[in-house]
C-alpha cells in the first residue's frame, strides 16, 4: 500500500474561510486555480478560482508538517472547554464527560439558542464559493449592494434565477459561457425541491435551527476534538460515509490509518471503523486521532468480540462498558440495532434473504435464544443518557433491511422503520442527536416509499442509507447499482449515503476499490445537491462545462472529482503535452469537432 | 487487441425456443445453469436454469464455426423474400430494395395486420424464461390449468401478486426462498408502471400492435439479412446501444470487427458505426456481415468525408447518395439531424456549451453558411421514401442536446423536439419505423420533463437517450453518472440508451471501457425493467439473491452480468477452490456471517 502523505490535487491550494462570530472559526476548503479565458478578440479574460469542498484536514495542507504517530491538532478543545459543562471521566484521564446532567450535545445548546463554533463553521463550509461568489457579482453590479447573509431575497433573484434583463443591458453581450455562469439559471425553481428548505446563503442561525428541530446533526464527540465539524441533514449538501476497517481475514492497524487518509482524500465526508478482528481498540485510536471526519462505529461488533463470538453470552453490561469505552475514545456516532423487536423476527424466515445486516442478526440470534425483547430497545433510555454525555450521535440501525430487492419495503422492514420513528422521538427528549438508517437493496420504484415513510415516521430526522442497490445482478459493479440508488434517494431527500464499493458481495476493497466507490458516491451526492437546487452546487458543473468549451483541458481535469484519472485517460489517446492546449479531442480529431465548430457558430451569430 | 473468437458465458450453454406461427424462428437465448439447494434435512433440491437475453448471434453459440471473413448466415433471408414485395436494386447486385411503391417496413406490414416471424421472433425473445417458468408453477400447482398466451390474467395472479394462500398450503411451508421466486411478489403494482402498458406474456400480437402503432421498431434492413430481430419500445424490455467506429486517430477494421463483438458479447442491443476516418465503406462492410444486432449510423459523417470535410460542400445531393449507399449494405437505422433549423441556431450561442452534437454543428454551420433552412428538414419526404423502400429506421437526431446540464431543457433543446415530434408523424406516414433521440447532460430533476414531453410531442414514439449524464464534473466516470441518468430515464419509458463510457470527453475507449460501459448500462437498463415492472426483469435477481443466501458462490458468479469480474474479485479475497463453497464471505469472516446467523434463524423459526 503506498504512502498517501503526498497526496495533493494539482492546480489546487489550501485556504481557510475565517469566522465572524468566531474568529478562531477558519473553515478549510480547496481552491481549484483556472486559467485565462480567451476572448474573441485575443485578450485573456481571468477565470474566478473554485472553491470545492475539503473533508481531508491538515493532512490536505500542504503546510501541515504532523504525523500519524503524533495525531491532529485539536481543533476543537479549546470550544469544548470554554462551553464549561465538562469534566475530565473519573478513572479515565484526559476523557471528557458532561459535568452534570445537562447534555453537552449540539442538539442541547441548539435548543438553548446557542450558536456554537461548530454551527458557524458549518454554515461557512457549507456555502463553499458562494459569497466570494456574490462579491464578484455585486462588484460587476453596483447597483446590487445588498449583503450576501443580509438579503437572501436579492440573491436568489441574482442567482437562482434568470438574470434580470436590465442587469444583462448593463454589461452588454459578452461570451455567453460568462454570463451563464453568473446565474445558476433557470432550472432551479422551487417546486422542483422535492420539499427540500434550502436558503440561498447558508447562516449560523439557519444551521442552529436545523440541529435543534432534529432535521440536521453534527456528529462531534467531546473527545474528538480534532475533527472538523459538518452537518448532515436533507437541507444540506448530500453526505456519504466510506466504511474501513480490519476484517478476520486481513489488514493491519497502519493500513486502515492509511485507507481513511485516502478516503478523505477523495471525499469521505465520514468514515465508519468496522473493524471486527483483532486491535479494535487500539485501531480505533490510531483512526480516531487521525480523522479530521466523524467516525462512526457498531459498538455491538466489538461487544461480540469481548464475548468470544457467542451471541449468547451478550448482555447489556457488555454493551454498556463497550459503549462506555469508544465514548471516551471519541467515537461520534453509533449504530445501535434498537429497533429491531423479537416479535419482528418471524417475518423474516420467509424472506429471499432473511437478516443481512450483521449488528441485525446478532440481535435477532440473541433475542431468540433468550426469547427476550433486544436489549439495546429495552434499555434505549439508559443508552441514550451515555450518548448525551459525550454528544455521541446515535445512527438507528435497520437490523432487518432487505437483502435483496425482492425483500425491499416488506413487512419486517416496515415495522422497524416504525420503531427507529419513536427512538427517534425519545433520544431527541434526551437531547441526543439522531439519524436513521435505511436500506439497502432497493428497486428504483420503491425509493420513493421509503424515504417519504422515514420522513414521516422518524419527523425528518436524518436517513442514512446503504445504496440503495437498485438490481442484485451485478456483483462487481456494484458502486454503480448503489450509486443509481443513492443518487434517487438523495433527491428525494436522503442526508447521507454510505458507499458501496465494486467489491461489495465479493470481497475486502483495496485501495482502487475505495477510491471508486467514494468518487462514485461523491458524483451521486452532487448529482443529488444538483437536483434539490443546492445553492453551491452548479458553480463547479459550469466551471467545468466552460473549461470544456473553451478547451481548457488542465482546467477540466482540475476541476473534476478525480483529476488524476481524467488526466491519464487524456494521456492514453494524446499524451503530448500539446494535446492539453488542442482545440479538439480525440473523440472527433482535429477535423471534425462539434465544439469548435459550435464556436465558429457563436462568432458568426455576433458578428 | 485479444481474440475473441473463444468467448463465453461460465455455467451457461445457448439454447434456441422455437415459433408457432413460424416454425424456423430459433430465437437463441442462454441458459444458466444452477447448483442444487441443500435443504436443511440434507436433500437436494434442483434449481431451474435462467434464460437470458443474449445479443452475441451465433458468435454466442460454441457450435457455431464461422469466421468474420465469411459473415454470418443469412437468417431473415427466406422471410424477406417471401413477402414478395422486394426486388434486386438495379445496378447494384445481391441488394434488395421495394418493388414496388409500398414500403417493405415491418410498420407497414403491422399496420396491415400482418404479423412477421420477426415480430414472433420478438415476442418470444422479450419473455425470457418466463414460459418455462409458468411450466414449472403449472406442473408444481395443477390447478393451474391455462396455457401462458392465453391467460394473462391468471399469470399475473400467479406470478405479480402475492400467492393465493390456496396454494401456498399446497405445498406446505418450504425454504423461502424458494416460494419467493415462484410469485415475482407484491411489489409489482400496475400504478407503479409510469404508463407502461406491458402484458404478463408477450404475444406476438402484441409485438404487432405496438409497431403499428409507432410505440415501438424493429430496426431490420431487408439487406441486413444476418440481423436477429430485437425491438425498441416502452412496453419491452430497456435496450443498451454501443458506438464503435474509428475516429480519425486510431483503429482498423479489424479492431472495430472485434470490438463489435465484443460489445455485443457483453450486452450491446444495437450497435452504432460512428466511423470518420478512411475506410468507411469497408469498415461498415465488415460490421454488417458479421453483426446480429441492428447497425445504426450518422451518414452525415461520411457525406462529409466525401467533401473532404469542408461542410459549406455538403449538399443534399451527396448526402441522398450516401443514404442510398448505407441503404444497400444493410444499415438498420440512421440518425438525420433533420430537426435542427437555422431560426434556433440562434438560440444556442449564449449557451453554456454550444451546440455538441456532432451531425447538429455539421448541419447548423451549413444552414448557416448558405443561410439556407437545413437540406434534411427540406427533403425529409424524400429520405423518408428512401428509408420506407429498405426498411430503415430513423433516429431522428437531437442536434441540440444540451452538453452541459447548465443548457439542459433549454428553449433550443425543446424547440427541435417539437420538429423532431412533426417529423416523426410525418415519417410514420411514409411507413418508416422511428425513433427520437434525445439529451445529454441533463440533471435529475429535469429528465421527467424530456421524457414527459418526448412522449407528448413524438406520440409515444420509442425514445432513445445518450445517458443522460446527471452531473459534469466526473470526467472519467461518465459511464456512472450516466447509468444514473439512464436508469432514471428507462424507469420513466425511455427505450433505448446509448452507452457512454468512462473515457468520454476525454479519449477513445478500449476494451475495458467499453466492457465497463456496456455492463454500467445493461445494469441501468436492467433496473428500469425491474421497476417498470416488466414481467422477466426480476427473475434473474431473485436467483441470484437466492444463490447468495444460500452460499452458491459458483452461481452468483454466474447469474452476473459479468461472471469473470466477480469471480476475480472474490479470488483476489479468497482464492482457493474451496471457498467458493464456503457459508461465509471475506466481508465478515467465518465467525461472523450476517447470512448465515440469518439461515440459524430461518431453522429456527420453523422448529
Amino acid at each position: 500500500m503506498n504512502d498517501t502523505s503526498n497526496l495533493s490535487y494539482p492546480g489546487s491550494r489550501r485556504i481557510y474561510v475565517p469566522g465572524r462570530l468566531y474568529p478562531d472559526v477558519r473553515v478549510p476548503m480547496r481552491e481549484i486555480i483556472l486559467g485565462d479565458t480567451l476572448l474573441p478578440d485575443g485578450t485573456a479574460h481571468p477565470n474566478d478560482p473554485v472553491r470545492v469542498y475539503d473533508c481531508s484536514g491538515p493532512w490536505g495542507d500542504a503546510a501541515y508538517e504532523g504525523t500519524a504517530e503524533e495525531g491532529l491538532p485539536s481543533l476543537r478543545a479549546a470550544w469544548i472547554r470554554a462551553r464549561g459543562d465538562v469534566k475530565e471521566d473519573v478513572g479515565h484521564e484526559r476523557t471528557l464527560r458532561a459535568a452534570g446532567k445537562t447534555p453537552v450535545t449540539q442538539r442541547y445548546y441548539a435548543q438553548q439558542g446557542v450558536i456554537t463554533p461548530e454551527m458557524e463553521f458549518v454554515a461557512i463550509r457549507e456555502n463553499l464559493g458562494r459569497e466570494q461568489a456574490f462579491k464578484a457579482i455585486y462588484d460587476r453590479y453596483p447597483n446590487a449592494k445588498s449583503r450576501p447573509d443580509e438579503a437572501a431575497e436579492a440573491l436568489e433573484t441574482l442567482t437562482m434565477m434568470p438574470r434580470p434583463s436590465e442587469l444583462e443591458a448593463q454589461e452588454g453581450f459578452g461570451p455567453s459561457s460568462m454570463v451563464a455562469r453568473d446565474r445558476l439559471d433557470h432550472q432551479h425553481a422551487p417546486e422542483r425541491r422535492n420539499g427540500c428548505r434550502m436558503p440561498a446563503y447558508f447562516t449560523p442561525e439557519f444551521v442552529r435551527d436545523e440541529i435543534a428541530s432534529g432535521r440536521a446533526l453534527i456528529p462531534a464527540n467531546i473527545n474528538h476534538p480534532e475533527c472538523e465539524p459538518m452537518a448532515i441533514g436533507r437541507n444540506f449538501l448530500v453526505k456519504i460515509n466510506a466504511n474501513i476497517g480490519n476484517s478476520a481475514l486481513g489488514s493491519s492497524i497502519e493500513e486502515e490509518v492509511e485507507k481513511l487518509r485516502w478516503a478523505i482524500h477523495w471525499g469521505a465526508d465520514t468514515v465508519m471503523d468496522l473493524s471486527t478482528g483483532k486491535n479494535i481498540h487500539a485501531t480505533r485510536e490510531w483512526i480516531l486521532r487521525n480523522s479530521p471526519v466523524p467516525i462512526g462505529t457498531v459498538p455491538i461488533y466489538q461487544a461480540l468480540e469481548k464475548v468470544g463470538g457467542k451471541v449468547a453470552d451478550l448482555s447489556w453490561e457488555v454493551f454498556r462498558d463497550t459503549l462506555l469505552e469508544q465514548a471516551r475514545q471519541g467515537v461520534d456516532y453509533v449504530t445501535v440495532h434498537a429497533a429491531l423487536l423479537l416479535r419482528f423476527v418471524n417475518h423474516t424466515a420467509r424472506r429471499m434473504t432473511g437478516i443481512v445486516s450483521r449488528g441485525g442478526s446478532i440481535m435477532a440470534q440473541w433475542s431468540m435464544i433468550h426469547e427476550q425483547e433486544n436489549f439495546l430497545y429495552s434499555h434505549w433510555d439508559e443508552i441514550c443518557s451515555i450518548l448525551a454525555a459525550y454528544d455521541i450521535a446515535v445512527s438507528i440501525g435497520d437490523g432487518l433491511r432487505p437483502g435483496s430487492v425482492a425483500d425491499a419495503n416488506d413487512f419486517a422492514q416496515l415495522a422497524e422503520l416504525e420503531v427507529q420513528g419513536d427512538l427517534t422521538m425519545r433520544a431527541w427528549k434526551a437531547g441526543v442527536q439522531v439519524m436513521n438508517e435505511g436500506p439497502g437493496h432497493v428497486p428504483m420504484h420503491l425509493i420513493r416509499e421509503n424515504m417519504s415513510k422515514q420522513l414521516e415516521w422518524c419527523m425528518e430526522a436524518p436517513f442514512y442509507t446503504l445504496g440503495p442497490l437498485v438490481t442484485d445482478i451485478a456483483p462487481g459493479y456494484d458502486h454503480i447499482t448503489g450509486a443509481i440508488g443513492g443518487a434517487i434517494i438523495g433527491q428525494l431527500g436522503c442526508a447521507m449515503l454510505c458507499y458501496v464499493t465494486r467489491k461489495e458481495h465479493l470481497g475486502l476493497p483495496d485501495r482502487e476499490d475505495v477510491r471508486e466507490g467514494v468518487v462514485a458516491y461523491k458524483l451521486a451526492a452532487h448529482a443529488a445537491d444538483l437536483a434539490k437546487g443546492h445553492p453551491s452546487a452548479q458553480w463547479r458543473d459550469n466551471a467545468l462545462a466552460q473549461a470544456r468549451f473553451e478547451f481548457r483541458w488542465e482546467d477540466q481535469f482540475n476541476l473534476s472529482l478525480d483529476p488524476q484519472k481524467a488526466r491519464s485517460f487524456h494521456d492514453l489517446t494524446l499524451p503530448h503535452a500539446n494535446a492539453k492546449k488542442a482545440h479538439f479531442c480525440s473523440m472527433c480529431g482535429p477535423d471534425f469537432c462539434a465544439m469548435r465548430l459550435s464556436q465558429d457558430i457563436r462568432r458568426r451569430s455576433q458578428q
